[in-house]
C-alpha cells in the first residue's frame, strides 16, 4: 500500500490515445491530437486520482498537443484544473527521426522485423534523421526557437540525457519536498524516466512498455529514493493489457 | 491599426459564457463550467486570434474553471497551446459575497434596480459578506489556502487593489519587453484592468462592460504607456453586441 499522507509522489501519465496511436503511425515530435477515446483515457486518469486520493499539487507536460490535453482533461476531471503549470521540450516523445509519419505495419514489412524493433526499442542506435524540409519536421516550428539545435532524430539513450537532468534538477525536489508531481508525458520519455526511477539496464529497458491514461505512482522520500520500486498503476489490469497492447504493434 | 510587428500586446479575453451566465446567476469565486456556446466563444476568440496574427507569448488565467479552460480551448485553436502559463487567483472574478448563487432578475426585484446597480456596478460598495458555511463559499477551498484570508465579498475597488499591483510586477514588463500576454480573467477582473490602462474615474468605470469570449488587445510601448487608449476588439460588432447584453443583465 502506498502511504498517501506524507511522502511526495510522481504521477506518470501517458498521453490518451493519439490520432497516430490509432492510425499505427510513428509519432515523435509531430503534434497531432486525441481521439475520443484518448479524451475518455484522460478523463478516467483523472477519475483514478480521486479514487485514490492522489491530487496533483503541480503539473508538469511537454510542449506536444496530445500530453497538453491529456492533463488539462485529467485535471478538470479531478478538480486540479487549477494547479501551476510548467511545460518543458525535454518532457517531448522521443523525436523518431526520419519514421515520423510512417506508418508502423508497413515500416515493420519493408525493413523487417530485427530493424524495425532496433529502431522502436534499442537503447543507442536512432534511426535515420529526418529531413529538414519534411513535412513531419520540427526544424522551423516557433516552439522550439531557443533550443541550440532541433533534434532530426534521437534514440532512448538521447532522451534519457536531456530528460533525466531536467527532471532531477526541475521535478525530483518538489517530490522530495512532499508535493505530488503530476508528469504527462509520452511513451519513451516516460520509458526514460521509468529507466532511471528503477535503475534499469540499457538492454532491459527494450522490454518496457507504458500504456495509455493509466497513472503509475513512484512514492518518494526525502532523499529521493523510491519507496515503491516498479511503481504502483491505479488501474493494473487496465494497465497490463495496455502495456501489452504497446508491446504488439505494428502486427495487422 | 494596430503595429503587430513590435510592439508588446495585452490580450485580454473574459471566459467564453457559464453555466450561470447562461441561468442568470451571480457567481464570483463559485467555480462554474463553460456551456456549449461558452466553449465555442473560446474557439472563436481563438481563431480571431490568428485571423489578427497577434498570437499569445505567455499565459495569465484565474485559478476558476471558467477562465482555465476558456484559455485552454482558445491556445489550442491558434495552435499555441504550448505556451508557459501562470495562473493566480489575483486574476479572479470580483467575489460578489452574499449574492454568489442567487439570480439576478429575482435580486433586482427584491431590492429594487437601485441596489442592484449598487452592488453590480459601484465602485466602493461590496455586497454583504457571504457565511463561511455557504454552499457558495470558497473559505476552506484548498487552492486559496495561502492566501491570509480568502474574501467573502469584494467591490470593484478591491479587485483593482489586489490585480493592479500583481499587473504591475509581473505581467506588464512583459508587454512593454514585446511579448503578447494572453489575460484570460473575468467581467470584473478584466473591468479593473481597463480602468487603470485607460484611466477611468471611479464613476465612470460604471458604464463599462466587457463581452464574453471577444479579445480586447492593447498595445504596449517599452515603457509601459497604452498605444490604442480603449483597446481594440477583434471583432468590434459581436463586442458591442455583447458588452450591451451584459448591460441588460437582471432584466427578464
Amino acid at each position: 500500500m502506498l502511504d498517501i499522507m506524507s511522502n511526495g509522489k510522481l504521477i506518470l501519465l501517458r498521453h490518451g490515445q493519439s490520432e497516430w496511436n490509432a492510425s499505427n503511425q510513428f509519432t515523435g515530435w509531430y503534434d497531432v491530437n486525441l481521439t475520443e477515446q484518448g479524451e475518455a483515457e484522460a478523463k478516467r486518469g483523472g477519475q483514478l486520482l480521486v479514487e485514490a486520493g492522489i491530487l496533483p499539487d503541480v503539473l508538469y507536460t511537454s510542449l506536444l498537443r496530445r500530453a497538453i490535453r491529456t492533463a488539462n482533461i485529467a485535471l478538470d476531471a479531478a478538480d486540479r484544473h487549477w494547479i501551476p503549470v510548467i511545460r518543458d521540450w525535454r518532457l517531448n516523445e522521443r523525436h523518431y527521426g526520419a519514421l515520423q509519419g510512417l506508418n508502423k505495419a508497413e515500416t515493420k514489412d519493408k525493413y523487417g522485423n530485427e530493424q524495425y524493433m532496433a529502431w522502436r526499442r534499442s537503447y543507442g542506435t536512432p534511426p535515420p534523421e529526418l529531413a529538414d524540409d519534411s513535412e513531419f519536421s520540427q526544424a522551423n516550428d516557433v516552439r522550439y526557437a531557443d533550443l541550440d539545435k532541433v533534434p532530426n532524430t534521437e534514440c532512448l539513450k538521447d532522451v534519457v540525457e536531456r530528460f533525466i537532468p531536467y527532471f532531477l534538477e526541475e521535478i525530483a525536489p518538489r517530490a522530495q519536498r512532499g508535493e505530488n508531481v503530476l508528469i504527462a508525458a509520452h511513451g519513451n520519455s516516460l520509458r526514460a524516466l521509468v529507466k532511471y526511477l528503477d535503475n534499469i539496464s540499457d538492454e532491459e529497458i527494450a522490454e518496457l512498455n507504458i500504456p495509455t491514461g493509466i497513472p503509475l505512482i513512484y512514492e518518494i522520500d526525502a532523499e529521493g529514493n523510491v519507496l515503491n520500486p516498479g511503481g504502483t498503476y491505479l488501474d493494473p489490469e487496465a494497465a497490463a493489457a495496455g502495456a501489452a497492447a504497446v508491446a504488439a504493434q505494428g502486427g495487422k
